[in-house]
């Protein structure tokens, strides 16, 4: 049994989708990041970082994983799933995931702060991150141009950066004319659970949420 | 053999001192990001991001490996070295370098584009990722307060952390009062391979850069 501490993010669903994917027994701990429950010293005491997601492996001692993309690495090797054997596939699918890590992740994240959350509007930042995170859509749907999905079969790659390219209206980030991203993200959309995944730990109204409601959670 | 195509920065950094500390053979190929180098089609076929380091291993069929944290993953594979055979250790050491991939790496850049780069100085930006930076620096700190190194042994989380923390001042962020990470810092300095590896692909004068100079490239 793995316990799984999260709240309804693209890091947060990162984890969440691993686990269903891989078809693992796990239990919902909500972290509830508005009031501040990150930052709690029992919280802090499994990652002093104080973010979600945190797994802990009940059947391995209670061991503790914390940061999404160490969490999908950890996952993938328990289960032997969504990540090749070999060292060169399993290499290519590392470097698209730190790609996400690295790449898509932050400059979303960053995007997400001065486009939505800071009340002060900067344009300079405004514009660097929109136009960062284009551009590395564009590098994924050129690659996406050749290839089914991120490295041969569906992996913890594609599944970390479709955590976060599906936010992209919420970045304010355009995906128009790029086709093999949207056909890529139209593809897992279709998965049952990476869609069940997305609803952990509640079930998110996307309109009302781009429309600036309130109450966004209808489960 | 493996071929290295770098340029002085930490992300750079981050692949000739896992090569340096593994005592991997390497030859270096230097990529001049002012001129683009990074950005021909020849460098793009490596990596469609076009971004800096990418090594390709020539013992291993030409097996191109781009992202930084995922270099230094394929290298401690292949070499068996800096990175726990055990699942629970290997687990501590990729979460840790995905603190560094994730937080640490992507906020001193973002510290350095809004405190170093653009003419336009935006008090609201620098502070945000000063202040980031600063946090992560604490979380480190705590961390090592009680750890010699980030996980048990040496390994590539301290690498992949400490060739971005190094280059604090250039964020113009504070180390002050961090006694933990300050130790720790020094002792991967210390490391006659770790120093060998942030003088590739050519050594920096730092005071000189620090003051502005344009010409710091002293080897």
């Amino acid at each position: 049994m793995i316990e799984l501490y999260t709240a309804a993010t693209p890091n947060g669903w990162k984890a969440s989708v691993a686990l269903e994917e891989m078809g693992l027994e796990y239990t919902v701990k909500p972290v509830n990041l508005l009031k501040g429950e990150q930052k709690t010293s029992e919280f802090l005491a499994m990652n002093p970082n104080g973010r979600i997601p945190v797994i802990v492996d009940k059947s391995e001692g209670d061991h503790v994983v914390f940061e999404s993309g160490a969490i999908m690495i950890y996952l993938a090797e328990k289960t032997g799933m969504f990540l090749p054997n070999d060292n060169k596939g399993r290499s290519k699918v590392l470097q698209w995931l730190m790609f996400q890590m690295g790449g898509v992740g932050p400059m979303m994240g960053q995007a997400n702060v001065f486009y939505r959350y800071l009340e002060e509007k900067i344009p300079v930042a405004i514009d660097r991150y929109q136009n960062e995170v284009r551009r590395l859509f564009e590098v994924l749907d050129g690659h996406l141009a050749n290839n089914e999905y991120l490295v041969d079969d569906y992996s913890i790659a594609d599944m970390a950066n479709w955590c976060w390219v599906r936010t992209y209206e919420w970045s304010g980030a355009s995906i128009d004319g790029l086709d093999n991203l949207t056909r890529w993200k139209n593809s897992i959309e279709a998965r049952p659970a990476a869609r069940k995944g997305v609803e952990v730990p509640n079930k998110i109204d996307k309109e009302a949420l781009l429309k600036g409601a309130k109450n966004v959670v209808t489960r």
